[in-house]
């Protein structure tokens, strides 16, 4: 249902892949709720995954990009403002891969190399997309920005791994330009730490079920699914929150904030 | 401007005294948002306040209620849900009030009976609110109940004196039941952590000129305003947010995450 | 083992009752570390518990005191203060009640008078404490004040009821008072957030036993022991600690850390 | 005063340079509370620095490593084992610097090449040595790994720029090496996140001093020195600290828990 929440609002979504992508789902909401986007995602990603179809769907360009390549990032930027008509309301950052766990090296076995490209990924390319964006003016004044994380930046899942630094990282990088955003036009960064969430890339981790099901049980509310988190990116870029800046959010049916559930007792 | 995202919605908002009150702006954008809503203060509050203004205007039900009284709050429950049409969707508690502060007794000077009053105004009738509502079974699925407070509660400001144990009693008030709500029915349950506000109650406690300035040197974007609390309580109160439960939420412009503001060396 | 590191110290043990009590052990190992203490604890557990006998081995002068009367708190600090030969250097206060749960009374069926005086036992205790304290000037230059708190005050345990509120209210007297008590003297105020331990008052919790089980596997330590925690107090009331203030410190095997520890899912 | 609190440990203590290093007040007192220790810096650390001095004060073997080296450390952790006769019961890591900072690039035009050294020489230097460890069995069951980190991590101070990453990083890595760490050998793993301290590296930055004099005057007992650094590493190293694991603790005189001091606005 469209409450026109974005009309009249630009804006740019990373990491659709499929129908399970949470970014999908973020972007599907957008474009409901009177909003134009552009959609983008690695070259590679643009060949296997179906975002062509989200593209054709939304009428919603498609833009590739290698998101940790400050010229691509900011090809990407000019592009969606000259394709959107104007500068750019909100970003959603969803990106996210670890080389260590994807290659098998545990934790305490991590191969440096692999780390650093890990960070690089999933976590300085979103200081590299708000650097871009901040040198070339390309976001509105009262703009929002947001970037998708998990708990593990706060406490541990082992199985999640070298993923913990990236998203202590991230979250760490949307504080910090988010005052320099904020400060300079009203532009606000935010983090939305997601319930673990049946999509292509977590699945993949080891253990996820166990997470997914555990996760599930410890929340009041159960899990909050990708399409609920579509719903609360839509919230996060609308005017209705224009003052909440520089927060990790938690969208997790109330996880966090258990220390111990009865139910989990009874798995 | 109307996104009828309260399409339908049900609610009640404590709290509302003179266009100053947060509670005022909330219930102002909740009707605009499409709902329909009961007001309600403590008595004495109905005879001072502009509130009949505000109930007129909004076509809404003025109802008295001594929030420390089970009694009065069952009846409140009862009445609006009769007025309303059926369950309860969406309440704002906005209350606090500080026996102590108002007495001129200071922190380190503390009358008990004053602070067990001040306990029993500000944050246990937030628990009793709830504990009626959970017995009449008076809230819809997918409700959200949302109570203001501030960041007294997590970091001190010595001015604020035995209103920083208010809130942190408010927001375990908030944790705790969002367990058994959630639960329950899927009921959400927040606290909003909204910037000093130029209230009635808030411009009273003392050096609340040098809070507010301070806060508003700060904070990246500024103090939040009571109308933009309106608007993001609005969020909270709306579907799009409905997998966010037992979160203390910083409505703040982003104090909460600041260390230092060299803005704040050129006051 | 003693390394006389509360040499010419101090202080003040309230809450033991018997060998299982954490204060029996802070209050052994703090005369080990070379401290002379008075021991406290209600009329009613001087009575039923083994304190005397405490007090008889640790040659240290046993102090009837309700902890929710001003003027027995009075009392033992003049008293103590008399004992000792000086002003008081450590305080540990170890004491919670719920009488909401011994009642029998759930989360969602509370008695509100049960509460008040739930709060005043097991919170404003403190805060009465540190007032008496201040306004007597009862505490040395450099001193330091403990209070044993538990994790539910920021996550929900729901079998622990409102101790949470306790706990919460209890932890919020440290940071207020820690600032007062700072500036005024060099104070330290601050809170240890144990583990569930094996305590007479502790196991009569409902659901104690899952708690505990629950805690130990989920710590990668284990739970923390009555016995560690004696250790921890004596560092925290040594001079090694003289700049920590207005903390709450977990002690717990780094339970507070952890998101899921895979050997949860092996119970 | 020795307490002999350190009695037949053996430690390792990372980024001593000269007499205002915190790195050299902890190796001072971990001495004098009877540790065995070797120290350890950078190549280029030990021709400039006056850690030579030390080494010879302390009669601690100066082993150099650069902290980026895999193979150094491993070199460090065996070379240490053989001077001090066993496995390593405690270490500091005190190691930060920033490429950005020093090259005078804004935090909004960074050059990533510099923050991956920055990332690699602040933070994943400590993962790299508690791997190392690890493989190595390079601990004794209850050993105690600390790392110095700074509020950064949490709250934004613009002029730390990068700085903020790397303790957001490091204090992740802590977390999660201190769950590996504790399940295999009950090794801790902890920050300190310290006050603003009068160091030849801290006082480069820009803008240092009005740090320091606002987290002075903002700290109920005002800035934690590095000699009061170094009796808090002692209690860190002890064995009365044994059950706090994966912690970050806050020795900062009251800093991190205040909103605002009175004290400020005198300034």
């Amino acid at each position: 249902m469209s409450n026109n929440l974005l009309a009249n609002k630009k804006g740019i979504i990373f990491g659709a892949l499929d129908e399970q992508s949470i970014a999908w789902h973020v972007a599907e909401k957008c474009v409901e709720q009177g909003a134009k986007i552009t959609l983008t995602n690695a070259p590679v990603a643009l060949r296997m995954g179906k975002i062509q179809e989200l593209s054709a769907k939304l009428n919603a360009e498609l833009i590739g990009a290698d998101a940790t390549s400050v010229e691509d990032l900011e090809n990407l930027l000019k592009q969606s403002m000259q394709v959107l008509g104007g500068k750019i309301d909100f970003i959603l950052h969803s990106i996210g891969m670890s080389l260590n766990v994807r290659k098998g090296k545990s934790y305490t076995d991590i191969n440096y190399d692999f780390m650093l490209k890990t960070f690089d990924i999933s976590a300085i390319s979103f200081h590299k997309l708000m650097q871009s964006a901040y040198k070339l003016d390309a976001i509105s004044e009262g703009g929002s920005i947001l970037a998708l994380t998990y708990i593990a930046a706060q406490r541990v899942f082992p199985d999640y791994s070298e993923m913990a630094e990236s998203k202590a990282l991230l979250e760490s990088f949307a504080r910090s330009f988010g005052y320099h955003f904020g400060t300079l036009k009203k532009v606000r960064v935010n983090t939305i730490s997601q319930s673990p969430t049946w999509t292509t890339a977590g699945s993949g981790i080891k253990g996820f079920k166990e997470f997914y099901d555990y996760a599930n049980k410890m929340s009041p509310l159960g899990n909050a699914s990708a399409d609920a988190c579509g719903d609360y990116c839509v919230a996060m870029f609308s005017d209705l929150t224009r003052m909440v800046t520089m927060q990790n959010l938690y969208h997790d049916g109330g996880f966090s904030t258990m220390g111990m559930n009865p139910a989990i007792l009874d798995m």
